[in-house]
């Protein structure tokens, strides 16, 4: 593979710097790599493949450089106002936000499921929310097999998904300091709010699961409902799937669909108190299912409980893996 | 109301402490009060409307004294065991535990909801499940004004709920220390684990909110599915509730439906950010909730966001509420 000039916008948040890591661990072709941040952030220092970096402040001519691929995860405001700039010079955006993922010519990927999508990016990539990547890649393989009709998620989401100061939050609302990041305490509480309120009732992070699963699923048929929830769990988000197919299944067919997929991890072993958990998910790059039983409530109905660490294959692990895809065409 | 003489069993565990609060703030007509408590608790001390008493072993004999009413809140082993004996001299048994609440000829009573089933009890009234009795209060007005057909539970539950040793692992687990209670540590993470797994693939709390909520409801007919997680949260437990009904509705009826009842608490006005959270519900007796929006994944969908005190309306002032309802005819 071609050696790749790299740009990553947003290096010194919790995502950039996890991208960094994941880039070392994955060996990806990295030939200059430049490194940007708010102008707070100018000036940290970075450490990449045993060479240390200086992180330059994002303006606009930030990609006159000879860049390749520009992996984005500085919020919404930043992927819409620089994505255009870099796509404008021939780069090819990846982009964490959510600014661009509903977009018609931006696809929306998660390797395991649509790599073939890359096919007709336009220049910018979406990566999708970090809840939505983890749960699709159980969902495809039975989708593919039984049809699925309709899904109802209820999400328990770690402080990581806010970046540093969610996790500053959490830790300081178990000394008893009070919260900054979020409108209400999360130490020993759970909050049913993730980003900001719709004028239909639910949280444009609900909105998210629902709409950007169809999209990765590329079926518009699909009936889906989400509660999503902050819960006081550093990284990894948990999710409870209830699942209602059009065709009828065998659960020791589910368990081998799923197992078939390098990026699942079947933990179900109930008996021996073993299924997925964040603490032990921490750090991984695979999707962990367990709790897999038949819902008797509804035909062709099934439950599973659906564990990633949303920081690596929720974002960063999930980037670097469409960096990888878009490397191979150039 | 006719002065009552009361036993409490299992008086100095979590949720018998709570109850002897509760009949204090209710200013429940005690005659005399006899507490009872493992040979671990003998001769604790308590003190009830500014008075001392001094816990005994429950054995046999326990109930050879004047009792109307015995508050059983010492586990499904304790109940089998004593709750046919305190019956047999014709006691009224209520019953936090599970040991009996599926029988026949014994009423499951939420007395928002059932109070009426008190009428055929047979010397012993189960207290249900604390995320069953929490989430019926909001069902039965919607069940009689709209019949329920299907239900989707998923459950965010506090520590509390396995009492002291529940409280402990948590605040162990933040100090880095090892888990007891738990089979995996609880601090910063989540167990989809609650009781002990059964043959199905279920956890017998799952099956106890399905097969409890019929019951309560008194609707074989109701088709509902569970999922059972154990959060870090000290107290309160809070529900993702999935509701599909037969008959259309509109959703400020369903306003008025729920707060016309002096039970629940709506607190729903997400532009303020204000809806139920744990931290805020410890401590009270109402059933809040929130998250009231309409699920067009399905006809006649509806989402709710339940939370209550588990250990208050969960359990004590459950069972404080049924031995009200009993006195009435002694």
């Amino acid at each position: 593979m071609k050696k790749i000039n790299l740009a990553v916008v947003g290096a010194t948040g919790m995502v950039g710097r996890t991208i960094l890591k994941i880039l070392e661990e994955r060996s990806f072709p990295v030939n200059n790599l430049y490194l940007y941040a708010s102008a707070k952030s100018k000036n940290t220092k970075l450490t990449f493949d045993s060479k240390e970096y200086i992180v330059e402040e994002l303006n606009e001519s930030s990609f006159d450089k000879n860049i390749d691929i520009a992996l984005f995860s500085a919020g919404g405001d930043i992927s819409k106002k620089y994505a255009p700039i870099a796509k404008e010079k021939g780069i090819i955006v990846i982009d964490n936000s959510s600014a661009w993922r509903m977009e018609k010519n931006v696809p929306l990927i998660v390797p395991e499921v649509n790599s073939g999508d890359i096919a007709w990016h336009n220049g910018i990539i979406s990566n999708p929310n970090c809840s939505t990547i983890q749960v699709v890649v159980p969902l495809k393989p039975l989708h593919d097999a039984y049809k699925i009709k309709r899904i109802v998620y209820s999400t328990y989401q770690a402080v990581s998904g806010s970046g540093i100061g969610g996790i500053k939050d959490l830790e300081n609302g178990i000394k008893c300091l009070s919260n900054e990041k979020y409108p209400h305490p999360i130490a020993y509480n759970c909050l049913p709010h993730i980003d900001i309120f719709m004028d239909n009732g639910y949280t444009k992070e609900e909105m998210k699961m629902i709409d950007e699963t169809k999209k990765i699923l590329n079926d518009d048929t699909l009936r889906i409902t989400a509660t999503t929830v902050r819960i006081p769990v550093k990284n990894c988000h948990s999710i409870s799937v209830n699942l209602e197919f059009e065709k009828s299944f065998e659960l020791d067919d589910v368990y081998s669909c799923l197992k078939e997929n390098k990026g699942i991890i079947v933990q179900d072993d109930v008996k021996n108190n073993i299924y997925p958990m964040p603490i032990n998910v921490d750090g991984t790059d695979q999707v962990y299912v367990g709790r897999i039983r038949r819902d008797l409530s509804v035909e062709n109905g099934l439950n599973l409980w659906v564990v990633a660490d949303n920081i690596r294959k929720g974002a960063a692990t999930n980037a670097v893996q469409i960096a990888e895809l878009a490397a191979k065409n150039l």
